[in-house]
């Protein structure tokens, strides 16, 4: 079947995104992920625009990447100049890589409005840049900005600056829909209509404000384009980019159609968490194909009926892309979702074990625990129920105050007692609010015991009223969401007191950390 | 132009998302948004699955709607028992909606090997459920579970299941991607045989497994779907529903089709973020025409851009779907909204007032407060701001401490120190946790001076973490709804501090109260 190229933009158009800011080491460190992951270009900055970018382009050439080829971005010469003397064009060459990307305007509204410059000018720049740069010996890629909008008011002229590009040797050219409106039959007749007039690579780059990205890039290859450009997660300015995640498997795995390397496709739900935790970003849970709870099954039934044919409810293996199936549990949840969970402890054969711990289960829930966010907080219930749980220190008490005078900030402080091998440890510490400070005494006094409990940390911190019609004395339910490096688990606790409800939630997130190092 | 029919499922399929919980109260207030916005149907519950949805269908009889129609949903009748015995069945007449939408199989696989029944009697459910509803007078649509998979396995045997419900009456049938993983070109071949083959009234419900359920959602419409169901803001299991919140604008602003009542489009983005809120789910920032970013400008140049020319950079004006565009200072953000807030005051006429309000209101906003679930905090900063406000009383301060001792329960109390008209009280309080034992010592040393804050009572509570990757140091708003005899109100405060937030939610809760009782 037909090879599609995956050219990746995460480090450059991805960078746009809001929020988004990548050091030096993280572009070099994403570089060899996307390499890894087995993608054909990787599009590392816009040297021109970006002085970080000019030293990634140097650090770059001593990776020893295995397969992918390095691009840098830029646009078109300015109006009125001679190309060698554009100041842009010299930082492309400058970085050195064997592929450039050069962006410029195919929408004649934009040519007169925006830059400003005849239509024939504009063609010249387009055509001078390429040829000089195919003289330097670089393979190039042009990237036709704002295509569809163009094409949709002026045919004519965003077809000839496609032939323009074409006549002065650009490798591929890149149908793009800079504003991320357009809807894929839209896509459909026009990629169709520009591969009967143009030979050549075509390649496509939309954005997903439409909430079609994925969708409008399919169509498009549908038509004959053979490369795609994306950013892993869809990250990208407003709405983001076309979300190779979700595009590489479409086309792999439904569509038929070769893409990266050997093996790649079951990376890539490393490679989407690697990028968001580089980036900063909460992962998207519910994310296709890569998100945790892609594959995730509520309910006895759907979990009954998963276990006769994984193919009821999974349209394609989890497997596959590198995720993970995740049964959930919850009210509507009976014995078969449990059967599943504990697995891994083998007690399938024990049956009375298992309804022991169902019912402690179906206890909890009453209460307002929920399990199906807090599959840590699940896996310590388990393991107290079959005797594969110990502590690892013992509360002797906790204090903390809060206090407000007239309109200053409240002070917060904390005060936690605890007794690890009979040694009695007290700490205190002040905090953001009630619940950071108590947090952060009961760190202060088991680091002492436990150091590998710097590596880790909380991430996420929810809470959800459980009986809101209670007022202020209902019911809380707290979720923590904590990570190290290997790791990302969820411990809950719930209270009619907030803070006795984090407190739960806090020692089992501890706890856990300290089983999962100590397994037994 | 044809007009597409919108069926929300955001109470019913959605609530099936992980870590989705509404109470009986979210669930009232969601389906007067819906009605607002001018959905046409609103899917309530599943009655047999769950006893809360039983007293929804209960109390949303008392709901003055202005269009949409409520519908129940439940399963065919059980393999060889008689429809007027079927628990379910009796369930849904209970739950008295004129419209129910019952699923049943259509996937031949499913039938043999998940329900376990012959094929003929497969029909038969269908057929003996529909006509039996039909007979009491209810609109029926049939929803097809699994229909494309099934289609794909079994063409033949999955449009005589369709076949089968329209001749026992079916109002509409829906064809189901259950799995998520079709296609569009795939979703458009077979609802285009679909269409050449049945008659009537045909919908569309997909699921987001392969992030292409807007894209199948629109490709079912372009072959003749006249009816679609989805989520607001596509929550549901696994990747969720197919999102109204993007097939909505793209029907109407992309397609040319007439959905929603007149206005409604403009009410978009609230609703999607009532939702979230109500569902205690965090904002996808980057989200399609509803996102908080969906319309941000970055980068000097396509400010610049955006400001010669919207088109530049925008696929659809923002304010059509009630969103805004995001450039530091916008004089216009939200001013419509606020607008009609305010009318009440007669500030229209004075301009300079309303922008000092709206800028109020947008630094608070940048802060993490939220007015559109807090009117009565938003009132008090109207009132604050045209001199039609005073205070009640003033605080000295306040002390919270929270004491647990090894596993016993904690101890809370409070002491508040509050002046009214010089006289000072101090009183103290325990409670079931911090904030609730804050409530009660305030309420007890005001209520000497205000009696008639005894017949007010905080009815819900809610805590909402604002920027959860700082884990327990995170911002959190706290909403609190209180009633008494007359009215409902909500009030809103945010702090790092939750016993602040709480604080600050409280007294406005308290001073709206006294407010409206000596109106000035």
């Amino acid at each position: 079947m037909d090879k599609i190229f995956i050219y990746d933009t995460t480090l450059r158009d991805g960078s746009q995104g809001e929020g988004i800011s990548f050091s030096l080491q993280d572009k070099l460190a994403i570089t060899l992920k996307l390499d890894d992951l087995g993608v054909d270009y990787i599009e590392g900055g816009y040297p021109m625009a970006n002085p970080k970018d000019e030293s990634y382009f140097k650090e770059v050439k001593s990776l020893k990447l295995r397969h992918a080829q390095i691009a840098s971005f830029g646009s078109t010469r300015r109006a009125n100049t001679r190309v060698e003397d554009d100041k842009n064009i010299r930082a492309l060459l400058m970085a050195d890589t064997p592929v450039v990307t050069i962006v410029g305007k195919s929408w004649d509204f934009q040519v007169k409005n925006v830059l400003k410059v005849s239509l024939d000018e504009n063609l010249k720049m387009v055509s001078d840049t390429i040829a000089y740069l195919k003289s330097k010996g670089k393979v190039v890629f042009f990237d036709a900005e704002h295509f569809f909008d163009g094409y949709k008011k002026n045919r004519e002229y965003s077809l000839k600056v496609l032939h323009e590009s074409q006549l002065s040797g650009a490798d591929a050219i890149v149908l793009c829909d800079t504003n991320g409106g357009s809807l894929p039959a839209e896509i459909a007749e026009i990629v169709g209509d520009v591969r009967e007039n143009i030979q050549g690579m075509l390649s496509i780059h939309v954005h997903n404000d439409g909430d079609l990205a994925v969708a409008n890039t399919l169509a498009a290859v549908g038509r004959g384009v053979r490369q795609v450009q994306g950013t892993i997660n869809g990250i990208g300015e407003r709405c983001g980019n076309a979300d190779l995640c979700s595009i590489i498997p479409n086309l792999v795995l439904k569509m038929g159609y070769h893409c990266l390397e050997d093996g790649g496709l079951r990376k890539l739900t490393e490679v989407s968490r690697y990028v968001y935790e580089t980036a900063n970003l909460l992962l998207r849970s519910n994310q296709p194909f890569v998100g945790v709870s892609a594959f995730a099954h509520k309910g006895g039934l759907h979990v009954n009926a998963i276990q006769k044919d994984k193919g009821t409810y999974e349209h394609i293996p989890p497997e596959s892309v590198g995720n993970e199936r995740k049964i959930l549990i919850s009210e509507l949840s009976g014995s078969s979702t449990i059967l599943v969970k504990v697995e891994k402890f083998n007690l399938a054969h024990d049956g009375k074990l298992m309804r022991t711990i169902l019912e402690e289960v179906q206890n909890l829930e009453n209460e307002g625990y929920q399990f199906e966010s807090a599959e840590a907080s699940f896996e310590l219930l388990v393991r107290k129920k079959i005797g594969r749980y110990k502590t690892f220190f013992d509360l002797e008490g906790f204090r903390v105050i809060v206090e407000k005078r007239e309109n200053g900030l409240p002070l917060t402080e904390a005060t936690v007692k605890v007794k690890v091998n009979n040694i009695q440890e007290l700490s205190a510490s002040e905090g953001a609010g009630p619940v950071n400070a108590l947090d952060a005494a009961l760190r202060k006094a088991l680091e002492r015991f436990y150091p590998s409990l710097k590596n880790m940390k909380l991430v996420d911190y929810k809470v959800r009223v459980i009986n809101p019609r209670s007022g202020t004395a209902a019911k809380v339910r707290v979720i923590i969401e904590s990570q190290d490096k290997e790791d990302i688990w969820n411990t809950v606790g719930v209270s009619e007191n907030l803070i006795e409800a984090s407190w739960h939630a806090l020692v089992d997130s501890i706890e856990y950390k300290l089983l999962k190092e100590q397994e037994f």
